[in-house]
């Protein structure tokens, strides 16, 4: 571990003396680094996050700066590339890879061997569970959810040099094993099934369904009586969001509720 | 490597230099550690067991003991948390996380980039392969097969904070890409087929196929002449096993036969 | 680090103090090694290849040998066994597993979390992407590409000891989900649409689609006028090869485009 006068090192931050930071690095305070970890040039580490073993922060990509935000949690064996910036709050599985140049906003999870491609802009509290692909070049705008083995692709005839990267609107909930094909713009707070393949664009609060990716209802028809839940989810998922969320979950719950009677939604 | 007295050292076992052990661990006899491998307090691993490079043990997670059993093989750059116990001849794939307050039989194996979530209960001689996703609070008797990018879910209308989580019958077989959905309970020797799609409550020894879960017949009539193979599996795959497994195989076999000519399997 | 007169260490190599290298591995110039990384005896590294950090290569498996390439890259937490041999111009992604015995031609791309299970035989110029799973015993021809989530089966009636691995043909492309079932034998470039299951003998240039594996069209017929792109895709994609390799893609293009003519593939 080398250390300079450009890194804040005080009393109050934990660095593994195993761990490999460079003395360029930029470390808030109350910092924690564990061991066999890898902090590249150009990273600025927000105060409170604490960065597990063996991960490789900053190491590899260009040599543009990356900054993670206050009171982050990067587990272990995690890669993230030079180039992007994480709003407070972010929280990583194991063994993730996150590449270069994404501006990702507060709070993003993002699980156990999930891919984050380079190049994507992704709102605050987005959530994404194992083994998710975000493919270069996607948008995702706030309160997204993305279930385990989803793919956003990119590439409409593969293989291509073409990009032609997905959208997915706030407060979509896409279920594992789906896939967004190339282009695929999701309206707010649109549903994709378990196993589904969706495509083209997709409407406001649209349930997709099936091989074919069709629209077959609207998320205020998804409920399970028996458990007390009903779709929009914000309507029984709320409690794990901070108090400054509440309000915007609101006003999106109303948006994606109002589309009931969009006339592009009439199923 | 820091040592104490708690810490049995014997002149049998082989420590890296390098790998970080907290003198709280309690290592077996003959016991192996690679190289920039970390492990924590509250664990012990039994006598003869091979923890390769770059794992964590025990270094996430609660306060609450993480017991290896004997004869263990945990490959590099794996993640198991505290709070977990695991019987005899533990075999991981490289790159798996297992997290906290599962009960683990005898003689699992578990392949690459698996992901064991907690609070599991699994039984003796489960084999899972790569990319295995096994939700939160599954249920899973003994001598399953779980094969790659299988998902045992366990939110029933996600995202919500109510916790379904699945049961798999002693004898199952879920082939490859396969999903049960919250709730599903598979019967003993049920048989998921490759990409399909489970829910609900699953006789013993039926085959389910499809994006719709389908029962479409039992295990006995899968078969494959050239090769010699019929089902239950038990019939051409035993010599994997040890000796001290063969009757309960047996049993199994005999069981899951009889299953044809009960009522609620005849498809 | 331990080094002896075996190990070619010039002063153009820059090996990380921390990474673990043994006295018998052979590491050509300019070699680079990352932090704690791993590699093994009887390793042979070709020249300028690059290893990233916490990688282990070739301290897993057998004693047989393992030669990587002139100009590769290695990239982070790789896992390479012992036993296999590597063309020029690897290039893998992060957390990759490549187990024992497999013999792979000039620059293969290998994604991250993709896993090559050994016993394979792998041509020039191959493209995988991430969570590629290639089963043991595959074959796979020149300028393949394998994308996201495929994996290649190769046990007829699970769980059994009989293995009946896959064969991919020059120029094939298998797309995001797609599985090979057990005894495939994809014909030259052939084309596996997303998420669908194929099987059986598939004739040279065919499109394979749905869940039941069905060939619907020849690749010529594949085509997206808006963006410029049609099969087969050495017409539209051959600008990231080496110039060397473009009278092979020419002369695989004009093979396979004949194949629309060929009475198998009459569909």
């Amino acid at each position: 571990m080398r250390r300079s006068a450009k890194t804040r090192l005080t009393g109050s931050q934990r660095i593994d003396p195993s761990a490999r930071i460079s003395p360029r690095a930029i470390l808030g305070s109350d910092v924690v680094v564990g061991p066999f970890t890898i902090i590249g040039d150009n990273v600025s580490i927000g105060e409170n996050t604490v960065i597990q073993d063996h991960c490789s922060i900053g190491a590899s990509g260009s040599a543009r700066p990356l900054t993670i935000g206050r009171n982050s949690t990067i587990r272990s064996h995690s890669v993230i590339y030079c180039g992007s910036t994480f709003g407070d709050g972010l929280e990583t599985g194991h063994h993730v890879v996150i590449r270069e140049n994404s501006r990702v906003g507060l709070n993003m999870r993002i699980g156990n061997f999930s891919d984050l491609e380079g190049d994507c802009v992704i709102g605050d509290f987005c959530r994404l569970h194992g083994y998710a692909h975000v493919g270069k070049g996607s948008r995702i705008g706030d309160f997204a959810w993305i279930y385990s083995l989803v793919t956003l692709t990119n590439d409409p005839l593969p293989p291509s040099s073409v990009l032609d990267p997905v959208t997915v609107g706030d407060g979509c909930v896409i279920c594992v094993g789906a896939t967004l094909l190339p282009g695929t713009v999701l309206g707010r707070g649109a549903f994709v099934s378990a196993g589904s393949i969706a495509h083209g664009h997709v409407p406001d609060g649209a349930v997709i369904h099936g091989p074919d990716g069709c629209a077959v209802n609207h998320v205020s028809s998804l409920m399970h009586p028996a458990k007390g839940l009903r779709h929009p989810w914000m309507r029984h998922y709320t409690g794990k969001y901070p108090q400054s969320a509440k309000r915007r979950l609101e006003r999106l719950q109303k948006d994606i509720l109002a589309s009931r009677n969009a006339p592009d939604t009439q199923i």
